[in-house]
Order: C-alpha cells, then sequence, then structure tokens
C-alpha cells in the first residue's frame, strides 16, 4: 500500500494512498493495525456494538484493556511491583500531576531540562512548588545533553525529572540514569522505541501519539514505592493512587483499544530489542547520509542525537521550503520542523517502516544533485 | 441492520451483527457514522494518512476541529461570548476543575445534589473549598428533583453546580435554572438531546461518551462573562483560559473527529427541536409501557423522571436477571441498572432509533405474559 520508491520519480503523487508519514505526533501507525480496526467497524467481535459503543464495564473491554496492560507487561519486563496506569491530558497533565503528588511542600524537586517539553514541564512544576535546574543545555540550544556526572543533583530532592527523547529539539539520553532518588521521565517519543532500564525510575509517562496509539491517552508507569510516596489528600481524578487502585471513570475506550493493538503488533513482531535494532539502523542510514557533506547539516551533537526525531537543516535555509513542498509531492509527508525551531524533522518511530526512511534518503540525494 | 422485531421471536441473535444498544454511556452511535468513520480508514480524505495519524496542527485536523466547533454552535445558537472548548478527563474531571478555576478560597459553591453524579462532584469540591448544598433527594435515594424554588441558595456563592440529568438515577430536571449566579450543570448524558436555555448558565459540561462520541473528549461551553471570574495562577492544562485562547495541547483527535461527525449526523436530522420531539416520543412510549400495570414499576417520580436514562424495576426482583439474559438474547444489549441501584435502565440516546424501543416495549410485553 506504500508508496514504491518509483514514485519518487513522478511529480505527484496519489494522496488517496498511504504516504510515508514523519509526523512528530499524532504519528504513522502500523498499516496492520488501521486494518483491524477498520475490519471491526461497525461491529466489534461478536459484542453487537463497535468498541466505541460498550460499556467500559463490560467483560469485552475489560479484555482489552487487560490484554494493552499484558502487552506493555511483557515488552518492558515489568514486574508485579509496577502499575501500568491509562490516563488522559498527555504529557501536558503529567507537567502538573507528577509535582502534584511528589513534590512536597516543603520539598525541592530536580529538574534537567534538555529541550521544549523539559522546559515546560518546569514551569509547570514551579506553579506548586520548588524546583531546582540540576542540569540544562538550553544556553546550547538545546544541541546537546549534559552529561549525566555534571549533573549538580540536590541532597533530598522529591525526585528528578528528565525527558529522556526530546520531539522538537531531537536529542535523546543514551543511559537510563540510577540516582539516590527516583527519576521521573518524559519518554513520549521514545516509548517502546529502545529498551529501557528501569532500575532508577519511580515514574515514566507517556503520550501515545507519537510511538504507541492515536491521541488521547497517556501511559503512566509508577512504581509501588514511589506511588506510596505521594502527598495526602489530591484530587480524586488527579490522584496515581485512584487509577492504580481501579478503574475509576470512563477511561478513552478507542485509544487504548488501538494501544492494544499497536503494543501486539509489536510483541508479533519481535518486541523492544527487535524494534531498536531497525531504529537503530533506519537512524543510522539518514544520519550518514546527512553527514554525507554540508549541503545537510544535523542540529544536534553526533552523541546525542535521537533515533527517533532527527532534525537537520540545509545549508541555506531558503531552501527548506523547497525541499518540504518537492518531498510531500512525492509522498514524504510532514517533514517540517517545529514551528519553534525551524528547519527539518523526519521522526523514525516504530511504525516508520525502514523503505520511508530508504525513500527519503533517496529524494536528500536528488534534492542535493539538483540544488547543489 | 438492526435487527428486525421478527427477531424477537427466536430465541438468539447474531451478534456480529448491530444489536439495539442500551448502554448508558460509552452508548450507542448513529450507524452512519460509524461507517463513514470505516470508510476513511486507513486514508482520510487524501491526506495521505489516517486522522489517527495526522499532526494536531495540520489544515485537516484544523478543520475538522472547526466543523465540530460550528456544528454545536449552530445545534445550541451559541453566541460569540461562548466559548467551545473540548478537553480530556469525563465528568470526573470537570468534578475538579470547576471548582478549581471558580471557587475562591473565602467563597462558597452551591451544589444541587440529584444523584450519584452530583454526589461525586460535591466531594470534589469539598477538597477545595467551601460548599454549600442548596437542596439535595438524597433522603428520597434520589427518586426526585427538589423545586427550584425551595434550593435553599446562599447569598453570595461563587456558582451553582446541579446536575441537570442523573445517568444513574433516572432523573431530569425539566427547566434550566435562571439564578442571581451563574449556574453550572453537568449535562453528560441529556447534551443536545433537548434544547437548552442558556441564559442562566456561566459553563455546561458533558463528557461526550454518553449523547456526543465516543469517551475521551469532554465538551465544556463557558460562557466569557464567567471564564474572566476564574482566579489566577492555575496549572496551564486545568485553566480554562489556556483552552479558551487557543489550541494548548495535543487534542483527542480521534474522539473529536466523531463528534464532528454526530453533530453533522444531528444537523442533518433537524437539530435539536427534532430529536428532542423524537426523544419525547421514545420515552413516552416506555414509560407508557412502565405504567401499563405493576408488572414493570418506574423508579422516579413521574414529573422528574428522565427522557434519557429510563430506570425501572421489575415486581419481582428475582425475575431482573431472567428480564436481562432474555433481552439480551434478543439482540437488545446493556439494560443493566447501575451496580449501585440495581434493577432495569434503558438509555434512550439520540441515536437510538425509535424501532429500538418498539422492539423493548414488545419484549417487556412478551416476557410479561410468560411471567405474570
Amino acid at each position: 500500500m506504500y508508496n514504491s520508491s518509483s514514485r519518487l520519480d513522478s511529480t505527484t503523487v496519489d494522496r488517496s494512498e498511504r504516504q510515508y508519514n514523519f509526523s512528530a505526533g499524532p504519528a504513522t501507525l502500523p498499516e496492520e493495525v488501521l486494518q483491524e480496526a477498520k475490519d471491526e467497524l461497525p461491529v466489534y467481535d461478536h459484542v453487537g456494538a463497535s468498541v466505541m459503543e460498550i460499556s467500559h464495564r463490560s467483560p469485552a473491554y475489560d479484555k482489552i484493556e487487560e490484554s494493552a496492560r499484558e502487552h506493555l507487561r511483557a515488552l518492558l519486563d515489568l514486574g508485579d511491583d509496577w502499575h501500568i496506569l491509562f490516563l488522559q491530558g498527555g504529557a501536558s497533565m503529567q507537567f502538573h500531576q507528577v509535582p502534584l503528588n511528589f513534590l512536597p511542600e516543603d520539598g525541592v524537586a530536580d529538574y534537567v531540562v534538555t529541550g521544549r517539553w523539559g522546559t515546560k514541564a518546569v514551569k509547570e512544576a514551579r506553579l506548586l512548588g520548588d524546583v531546582h535546574i540540576a542540569a540544562s543545555s538550553e544556553d546550547d540550544d538545546f544541541r546537546s545533553v549534559p552529561d549525566v556526572a555534571d549533573w549538580d543533583l540536590s541532597d533530598d530532592a522529591a525526585y528528578v525529572h528528565i525527558t529522556t527523547n526530546e520531539t522538537v529539539n531531537g536529542n535523546q539520553m543514551t543511559d537510563d540514569p540510577v540516582l539516590e532518588v527516583p527519576v521521573v521521565t518524559d519518554a513520549s517519543s521514545e516509548f517502546l522505541g529502545r529498551p529501557m532500564d528501569l532500575e532508577g525510575y519511580g515514574l515514566v509517562y507517556a503520550g501515545a501519539q507519537k510511538n504507541l496509539g492515536p491521541a488521547g491517552v497517556t501511559v503512566v508507569l509508577v512504581h509501588e514505592d514511589f506511588l506510596q510516596r505521594r502527598t495526602q489528600p489530591l484530587p480524586t481524578m488527579l490522584d496515581y493512587g485512584t487509577h492504580a487502585e481501579r478503574r475509576f471513570n470512563t477511561p478513552p475506550v478507542f485509544p487504548i483499544y488501538m494501544v492494544e493493538k499497536v503494543t501486539r503488533w509489536l510483541r508479533e513482531r519481535g518486541g523492544v530489542d527487535a524494534i531498536h535494532a531497525i531504529n537503530q539502523r533506519k537512524a543510522a542510514k539518514l544520519y550518514d547520509r546527512i553527514d554525507q557533506n554540508d549541503f545537510y547539516q544535523g542540529t544536534v551533537a553526533p552523541a546525542d542525537r535521537s533515533i527517533m526525531n532527527v532534525t537537520f537543516r540545509l545549508h541555506d535555509p531558503d531552501l527548506e521550503p523547497v525541499f518540504l513542498k518537492q518531498a510531500e509531492q512525492r509522498g514524504l509527508m510532514s517533514l517540517k520542523g517545529h514551528r519553534s525551531v525551524g528547519g527539518i524533522r523526519a521522526s523514525l518511530y516504530n511504525a516508520m517502516p525502514e523503505a520511508g526512511v530508504d525513500a527519503l534518503v533517496s529524494f536528500m540525494d536528488a534534492f542535493e544533485v539538483a540544488h547543489r
């Protein structure tokens, strides 16, 4: 169903067919998953109604949510001491919910800021309490990630908040830090894209719309020990304990149903280690093309480059709109960099086929020849 | 596609076909809407990807959200002084968000409690400030709605919170109150099911999964004058002003896309007045059957009965599981009352065809004959 690379020679593609979609989120999903969702309309699995119309207390929905949890548990090798929650509001709500639960009035939380999302997390935490910036690469325009050895950590932080992959800026941490205090990470744009060592974490959150499903659900992993440190009382809906204990409110059924399918798809393809190998290969192909000469220029220090969100510029910024327009005409969509930083961004999430990266590299070669 | 009433004579139905779905929410959706969503997978309207995979800053998504807003504005005849927000977390999050924005530290809010949902709203508001119960029908097991003339309103309440339709208990207010202070209502299970006189309201909220779309989006109408009364500063995501001003975060794209379709469907069928007439007729048919004799017994005082959620018991409670099982076998699904109150509940939202009510009434007749 994807365009063959021969399409690259034509000037336009049929947009009623699927394109290679490099959107940073909402982002491309496995076509098999979309096909299955299509097949299950307007009636889901002999329940007499679509999945959107059945009670969230029904056995059919129970099974979907439990299956999604089981897939996640298997993919990340999660023990019983980890709760898996399906919340709403994306990372933006987590920016509030994390300090609301875990930053005591007389305490401090350490934040490591490596991009636009971490900056937003700090802003929300500061509305609630004392925030200490343990490290930041803002002076470097977030082109790098400060080394963990250089983080200026507080003696008694309630937690250390990091962003293991910065979607807008295109950097990624290579290690999962293990510190004196629990680490909280916004893993939205890398979740399930690489193996995670969960030892140092107290809480991991990820908006689904990058690597996991459609927008509308946030996966939160919270460790039982960390959970017990939260302050009380809390608003019921914003208390992680509410959702760890039971299905309190109506969950976003359709997005969770899609997460179940995507995580099942990932297990069928060999799990996180297998997809990580493919992700590394995809990213290497694109960075190698970028680094070939100075026609294209990566924006992030090589050691800190993200394998999920590849950001680069053209040596001549005036060519960027031309590049984006021609790419779109050739079936390579949503390559525009975030409005706050400009340039080009190719998001290579799990569901982006390697052939999509090959098509992009071919286009970049041809574009260079035409515009050198 | 629905089962013909002749199906009532057979013992079981094919559950790979659509049943009459009386679920209280998530609830039945118009079949045409589901078919359109199916047709638009895996590629939406020539954009090269499904609607779940495109950027929430893309022109295609902009058009969907603007169209949903336009339909709502037309259906409710909303002026420019009303903001239409698409939030997350359902009514449960609104229980926190309303007092967080509008209940000042030294102020009081009046709450009128007519059922399970209003009770929950009070619990959340009390975590934040001073709540005065202006009226409650709890002593009557929420079988009625206190008359507005009897409400014991504070002189200086920040707002009066009501629940115009109580989904679990099956009661509904017949008038939209106009009071000295702005009224806030949880209209989840009646939204767009009857014309609303918005004059007295400051804010109206509705979880979509009853009468409006799938779970995962909450429609909030907030009047500009009321919005300006909110306290500051607020957490960004929980500040209604954030969302009134701009699209701040990634919205739940797919649920909003479905709301656009459902509201368009409703406009095509003549709008709220037209559906209200049908809803009244559907409810009258069912209540007439219930009131025919004492085999079935309505649980709510006749003047306060909901046209959306019809709650009743059988004269012999031991027959209720039999009733539910046989109804299910005849293609009448999800008739079980809420676990907190038991009995039978038939939710007759906009998307429930009149033929579904006819089928239910026929079944009730036949069941009475068999078990009298």
